[in-house]
């Protein structure tokens, strides 16, 4: 694989130049939030790796790292719900990805859910400290799981 | 501080029930989406320990954690730049918020352009390994950082 990156020389150079200069974690990894083009609606937020990132690029298709798995994982392979790349930024001190995206089939969450974000946590006036209950912000799944995923284990980590 | 959170104890838990039990990482920050409410356009993208999101839920107001400078951060206190909370998600395995925020003079990246995502990154058929140019997609500063921020040092890691 081609290394496509640019080494970090100033803060000048990674916030207010041209120069491609991402910044990988300890783990070799770098956060990527994921919103839905037309809606603008948070979809989900993974991982890349610098072997994912490039593939994203060069495929317009988001290609994420696993960290449940270790695995390259181009999302939608398995589901058929794949995640076409309309524009992809990158912030200012180049530590995290913004993906915007067309799915194909409406839905991001593993869940079944069409965002991984179905729901809302109650604060200011509404917060209790000793009794805080989610609320579901979507209301029907757009597919069920056990049809597209099989046996396959659940990705959630506890 | 009152403890708010629930034990993690089952996927179903976690993915289909209203009980609020995020994943905080081996450094004890769970990552932050941060997106303008009418717009959609993601801001930033930060991340939270247990006091700063419960502070966060308690105030209307994002409070994050800087890793940076290893301190609370009431995003906008320095700025004037204050992020009212509008809605607040969490993700399917609850290892990721999504703060949807009306932003007090309309700016939150501290280089002084609305959003941090202000450069994309070409892709596809625009994809050279050899010459990656990102490119400026918001062009004018809504602020001058060193009038807002004057000499604080920038927080920004090389």
């Amino acid at each position: 694989m081609t290394e496509i990156f640019n080494k970090r020389e100033s803060i000048e150079q990674v916030e207010e130049s041209p120069a491609f200069a991402p910044k990988f974690d300890t783990n070799g990894l770098i956060p990527v939030v994921t919103t839905d083009y037309s809606s603008g609606e948070v979809l989900m937020q993974g991982y890349m790796n610098k072997e994912a990132l490039t593939k994203t690029l060069e495929l317009g298709e988001a290609v994420y790292f696993s960290r449940s798995r270790k695995v390259l994982w181009h999302k939608g392979k398995t589901s058929g719900l794949v995640q076409k790349v309309k524009q992809i930024r990158i912030d200012d001190d180049q530590d995290c990805v913004w993906l915007r995206v067309d799915v194909q089939g409406g839905a991001s969450c593993h869940v079944g859910y069409r965002s991984c974000f179905y729901r809302s946590i109650p604060f200011g006036k509404d917060f209790d400290p000793n009794h805080i209950a989610l609320k579901f912000e979507e209301n029907e799944k757009v597919f069920d799981p056990t049809d597209v995923y099989g046996d396959a284990p659940n990705p959630t980590i506890l």
